[in-house]
């Protein structure tokens, strides 16, 4: 039942990450990302960022953006590693003009900090892509969940 | 100084997956994967294996492929979370008879059991090419340490 509980607030965090993104709040972002653990994260085709400062600053750049992309996210399921908890999920990454974009596949990594789950790392890179006009692009990831 | 320690055995447990992978080796690949704790993997491009059954039999499909390909490790750096661990590393994936490939990037994560640090997951994915002839193709990555 403890582990049932914490799966849903593991979930909950992981949603607050990206609706974080989607509505460009950069204060709910930073406060989603660990204090006191070390951070890291890992963006789609680019190198590893180690230390607080400089994933912060990525995602000050990533949402300070023009034309930022919206992402849903899909069938996440979470792993829990006692006092660290791990979600996959995919991210139907669109742009809103054209509908066209990228499905990539994340791992984000979380520790309790303060009665919260906060992020310590990001990892997404794509897996597909998703062109004009398609239906039903990837209905064979599993357990689809738009949450957006 | 005990974090010290840790750190060292994770890396060591880093390098011993990508040994087996090297040398092709089922045995050791198995007994790097956690037995207790959940096991979960994305393969570069792929949707995510839960469970070890799903997770093993990937690695078994892999390492018995005729033309698999050979990994070197580049960069490792261990993220200690108490009881968890994760490595993020860079993998030089070439084809022996050609010297092409890519390079990836890799997060590792690993749980203390039965007093070793065993993996829980593996998530790895493409950021460059690797041409023929070239002599230092990712000299950017930092910390370069090249282990086989």
């Amino acid at each position: 039942m403890l582990e049932a509980v914490s799966e849903s607030e593991v979930l909950a965090s992981n949603e607050a990450f990206y609706d974080a993104f989607n509505s460009r709040d950069m204060d709910a972002m930073d406060r989603l990302w660990a204090k006191l653990a070390p951070v890291v994260c890992l963006h789609p085709g680019s190198t590893a960022l180690h230390g607080r400062t400089q994933v912060i600053r990525s995602w000050q750049s990533i949402l300070g953006s023009d034309g930022a992309p919206r992402v849903s996210v899909e069938g996440p399921r979470v792993v829990m590693l006692g006092e660290t908890a791990m979600v996959l999920c995919y991210e139907r990454v669109t742009d809103p003009d054209t509908g066209t974009g990228a499905v990539l596949a994340a791992t984000n990594v979380f520790v309790r900090e303060g009665g919260e789950w906060r992020l310590v790392h990001h990892h997404s890179s794509a897996i597909g892509r998703i062109v004009a006009d398609e239906q039903e692009p990837h209905s064979h990831l599993g357990r689809p969940k738009t949450l957006n």
